[in-house]
């Protein structure tokens, strides 16, 4: 019998390997010049977040490993944090794609550089500095995912199975993320608006917040095909619960507990179910406040809280509350029914109900 | 007795398992609006592109095996094309980190969508989408690299040892780009310019153009330490070569051949070791025009011709050309005293020689 973790101890050994490998790589280069790089990724990787990949990751091999190996968890925490390495990745594109000014209740990354240029009176344009080397920032992140990962302490094939859903997992982040891109060019918010939405929920946070989470740690444990379908069945809504509700506090959240910005959404006029189901629900006089405001660069609170008038009284907001609530109960009736240990199962509850009534 | 590839053969091998690996990703993508991003990648990949670092690769990999194993070049065929995937990642990604304009004889990945935007009328800022979309093609392009390169038909033992070296030359390409990145905006040409260009060639092409794809071949076919060694004593001069090549061309160059713009390097004044040496050497006058002219966004064909007249007249090319033909020869002397088959020595020798005097 092995006690399992706390969510707090897990995130603490999360972050321990983290920084034990991020060390270790700062190690391999003594330049000057680069410590700058090095300290800012280190910074942004060990502050803040949720770790809740890792968590996904952490309970789904703990609810497949047999009871006597549940005490040698060193590879689901490993692959945990290369998930989280790899999120990060995930977090300093998005922002520069977003241009997103607030991460993690900081400065974004980009936006960090960009200040330092400035500090430094150095050549060129600030904004594209910042730009490019958060650019590179992220790309080492990525790199050092894949390179945690391939480090697993696990038997090698359980490793490979691991490697090919995490490409499979990195794939699906970056199409879903240009379908977001390409969806908020089209700026369409007409008859296919709400299936491109759910296409880019799906692929970019179910997927890859949460199903692939889920099935790395299970396949780290040696689980059967019907185990990872009874984990996507579980994840599969759960993840768009997840999303569903990152959609309702990028407008209606608090920024002081988010650590994001709540008019970026509104601002990007990102492509979103809960602007689909508002402009296919609001009447001419709605559509009109959303087309004035959504996607205008200079949007402010003013014009933010019109906004979000128009998403509540349109009924955008209850049919989105409603679906998340609907695709949380989904989530948890694919729980009942899956092959995993009780406290396992237990866990995985909580996390499906943190993700789906989060503030933060 | 097997038949070693022509250098042709060699690159038609490499351009196959790139468009079967290519094409094998995009039956797992049905979605329409993704079509375009796996049309752009799949071409980006496929046109030009000298194949040097599989042709490194390949051939270290043959000069190691044991002619029985020679006819069982899969592996290092399949490490080649991971590779050169790779250095799709990375043009791509300095192409949008240097505003470049051309590439390969054609509109550089991020002009291509930004010019896509346009047609079609999309809202927002076509440039930020070019440089958005490219963005996440280019982190496509790396995935890819990674299970590419995880799929080589070889030895575990063998294959963990090729994936830790190319863990490393991914570090050192991103670290030596982030180097020129800074040295870039901090436009210091005085006393430290020379050594920070030398920092920036070794990394950024000397390891990851051609120590790397030797070392990453040689291991696939069980190298030694020594082997490898050598191998870095013949890579290390010729990448200097061959970066010092490239900037030569860079800015000499003709962009009908190289497929690259002659006026961008200096426009965006890049920290090369042809630049540093015309500060170092040349007098006021010359100083004058070369702080005028290099750097200045709006250069044209006028002024780069002003500041070519510098760089010949300071002296500063033929330094660089001396330099290339000394790092030549030492890579040519490191190679007689190399452990490899005479057919690889003497394939080795021919690519040093066309990386030192090419006009491509």
């Amino acid at each position: 019998m092995t006690v399992a973790p706390a969510p707090t101890l897990l995130a603490a050994r999360i972050d321990a390997v983290l920084a034990g490998f991020v060390d270790g790589q700062r190690l391999l280069w003594p330049d000057d010049d680069l410590r700058p790089m090095l300290d800012t990724v280190r910074r942004f990787i060990l502050t803040g977040g949720k770790r809740l990949r890792p968590a996904f990751c952490y309970w789904a091999w703990r609810g497949v490993a047999a009871p006597e190996e549940r005490g040698e968890d060193q590879a689901a925490v490993t692959a945990g944090a290369a998930l989280e390495l790899f999120h990060c990745f995930a977090l300093i594109h998005d922002d520069i794609i977003d241009a997103g000014s607030r991460r993690r209740g900081q400065a974004s990354m980009h936006e960090e550089f960009a200040a330092a240029h400035a500090r430094h009176g150095w050549r060129g344009d600030a904004r594209s500095f910042g730009r490019n080397t958060a650019l590179l920032c992220g790309d080492l992140c990525a790199m050092w995912a894949e390179e945690l990962l391939t480090g697993c302490p696990t038997a090698p094939v359980r490793l490979a199975q691991a490697q090919r859903l995490f490409a499979v997992m990195r794939a699906e982040a970056v199409a879903g993320e240009y379908l977001e891109v390409v969806a908020q060019a089209m700026g369409d918010f007409g008859d296919g608006a709400r299936q491109r939405a759910a296409r880019v929920v799906q692929l970019k946070t179910a997927r890859y917040s949460v199903v692939r989470p889920l099935q790395i740690g299970a396949v780290l444990a040696g689980a059967s095909d019907a185990v990872l379908d009874g984990l996507a069945a579980f994840g599969e809504p759960l993840g768009e619960a997840f999303q569903l509700r990152d959609d309702v506090l990028g407008v209606f959240g608090d920024p002081a507990r988010t650590g994001k910005s709540v008019l970026d959404d509104l601002r990007q006029a990102k492509p979103t179910t809960l602007l689909a189901e508002a402009f296919a629900r609001g009447d001419v006089r709605s559509r009109a406040v959303l087309s004035a405001h959504v996607g205008d660069p200079a949007l402010d609170e003013a014009g933010a809280a019109r906004v979000r008038a128009v998403l509540a009284e349109s009924g955008a907001l209850a049919a989105v509350e409603e679906r998340i609530a609907a695709a949380r109960a989904e989530a948890l009736r694919a729980l009942e029914f899956l092959d995993v240990a009780e406290e396992s199962r237990q866990a995985l509850g909580a996390l499906a109900d943190f993700v789906a009534s989060r503030s933060v």
